[in-house]
């Protein structure tokens, strides 16, 4: 067969699902065409191969490249002084007069232009970059105008030529001060100016709300949910983080890709994910980050066959977290993944979160070629280690 | 004033005890001769200099270099099975059956040529070294015979190629199998044997053990520490983690330079420390990977005016950890500690708890040049984000 390249003498985690487990092949193979996949298997099943290219892997680990499926990557300023007066004591209502919370974000993101949300978020995307991540999905959220929402989305869009960036419009973050005694007219601007604006300039993969007592209430993301439906995107939530309004099943409703955080998931949102085939997307660093004790339903969950997900939900208000592999780490310490479920959740499940199954998240002929090639005994060391980092070599679109 | 480099246009955070706070300083620079500060401190103070090179920092901060002062990080093998066993529902009885736990890493340890130990620490201290990391202490206590401990000590010092390393014999760190029914015979070998050698070969700068119900007793800890000190030795210990034995006011008794852990700690040990001037070590990846509940007593150390440090105990049962700089968030996250104090236990105080007060720590002339060469804009950047590096520069014994 000819190829462009082949990686040899490798040991894989294909994560395809016609496989147990992560798909572990011990004398394993991949082969290329252009930014595709045409082999990833036994060494002994494989054609030959006429490669213009062949790397010896030397027994490291491939798998898919990683996938990182709920971020805020795009934002303006950080948090650093609100999270330093925190711990020295300052209440939430000072710090707030003192312009810190999301406001201050909002602030900051407003006032960046395009191209200066583009120049700070590289080098956190670098961060993920490093550690063998090849997709990121973007949310905006932090403009709450049309216009900064979509210079947020624009400025996603500008580091694609890093990963492959997925966007997500999430209008309905918060409340902006315009509106702050109109949530609902809030909400109207949501439906009627930046859905259809987004959908217009082909800026948004998705559409995203806040559903919570803090953000917007069920009535209202049903609101969002029905514009999306209208202009044939996809939804998925924030939803029970801090309370139950039922998100998960509203969202379960709207045949979401995902439903996001879920410490407070109860059994009825459970069962109507199931039922949709909604991926729970689990955010270990905002639970450690807010020091959460409430764990969401993982037990539960793996019962009724629900997908799950990790992402490191970077942002710089409740998870300035840019590493993906601490994130498989504290899914496991703090949420009780075992290690399959770990890198399932940021391969083959994060790319259904993302609606890109079949496209990237297993290794199988006709996915896009992105791998991440370790220096690992054993894919648990993935999970395993904090703070330290076996990537030999990540390959993006086959390069 | 001649001198062989400066660093110009810097922020600095001196840690100098002469400074409230961080001693921070906003139009900085430090100069170099040789490994030696002999200047740092604000511009409009500074002599004028004559120096073979000079380093624009371009308003980046400095920091002393950091110092990583309680680890394991020589050692051979991991525990990433077991802990994938562990995640999957296996019993702690099980993992020992299947040759897991501490036995695990001593077997393998034993079975390691000193070059092979010094070869898989290197990329662990690498990671360290790549957060700005200048100075280590690293344990021996995975050998449990004197040549076996000798070798952990050999390989130690080998790693100073790259980081100024302090060693420091554990060899009371856990039963050999040897001794199973015997601890006061091992004991014996500790004092009679491998303390001796350690100190005639200058292969230790220190001696610590493990206090605790699954360690070693009070009675045999004093026993090692009056050994200790017959040889001239400072001493450390491992104090309080699971269970308050009294750890630390029997180390604070010896003068010990630090107890570490300290979870369990009563006011007692506190008001014991605060008299000898022992640092409180504190551990947080150990409390994390291990999920403990109960935390050190944050508060009434403070009020005792205890210096707190903190470390990764990188080790690979209960804290595979290199990260120094997440280390820093969990101490805020976990322990509260204000980022003043997170800064301060890892540099100055941590210098203190390895007895290199004045050597290491704070930027001040007379000092090693060790500097970290930060790109941000805060110092509680380096407390606030999880997973992200930015490190422009270290410079280790002035280069
Ligand atoms: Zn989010
Ligand atoms: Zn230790």
């Amino acid at each position: 067969m000819r190829c462009d390249r082949v990686w040899a003498n490798a040991r894989l985690a294909t994560l395809a699902t016609s496989r147990a487990g992560l798909g572990e092949i011990d004398r394993g193979v991949v082969a290329s065409t252009g930014d595709r996949i045409v082999y990833a298997g036994a060494l002994e099943d494989a054609p030959s191969f006429d490669a213009a290219e062949t790397i010896d892997c030397e027994g490291r680990w491939i798998t898919p490249g990683l996938i990182d499926c709920h971020t805020h990557l795009v934002h303006a300023g950080d948090r650093a002084h609100e999270f330093e007066l925190r711990l020295a004591g300052a209440s939430y209502e000072e710090i707030a007069r003192s312009g810190g919370g999301i406001a201050a974000t909002v602030a900051a993101t407003r006032a960046a232009t395009e191209s200066d949300l583009v120049a700070t978020a590289r080098p956190r995307l670098e961060a993920l970059v490093a550690e063998g991540v090849t997709t990121v999905e973007i949310k905006s959220g932090y403009g709450l105008t049309t216009d900064d929402e979509l210079k947020m989305l624009r400025a996603a869009r500008g580091l694609g030529d890093r990963a492959s960036i997925v966007t997500t419009l999430l209008g309905a973050h918060a409340l902006p001060p315009e509106f702050a005694d109109d949530a609902d007219g809030y909400v109207d601007l949501v439906c009627a100016e930046m859905i259809p604006a987004a959908v217009e300039l082909g800026l948004a993969d998705a559409v995203d709300a806040f559903c919570e007592g803090i953000g917007f209430t069920a009535a209202q993301t049903r609101r969002v949910f029905e514009a999306a439906r209208g202009h044939g995107l996809p939804v998925k939530l924030h939803a029970e983080q801090l309370s139950n309004l039922n998100g998960a099943a509203l969202a379960a409703e709207f045949g979401a890709l995902s439903a996001d955080h879920l410490e407070h998931l109860d059994s009825t949102g459970i069962e109507a994910m199931a039922r949709a085939g909604t991926v729970a997307t689990l955010l270990p660093g905002a639970f450690y980050f807010l020091r959460e004790t409430r764990l969401p339903p993982v037990e539960a969950l793996r019962a009724a066959g629900v997908p799950m997900a990790l992402a490191t939900d970077c942002n710089p208000g409740t998870s300035p977290l840019t590493s993906l592999l601490l994130t498989l780490n504290m899914g496991a310490t703090l949420f009780r993944l075992t290690v399959e479920e770990c890198l399932t959740a940021v391969t083959r499940n994060a790319a259904r979160a993302l609606g890109l199954s079949g496209e990237v998240g297993t290794l199988e002929a006709g996915n896009r070629c992105d791998l991440a090639i370790w220096d690992i005994e054993r894919p648990a060391e993935l999970v395993y280690r904090m703070g330290f980092n076996p990537l030999h070599a990540r390959v993006w679109r086959g390069i």
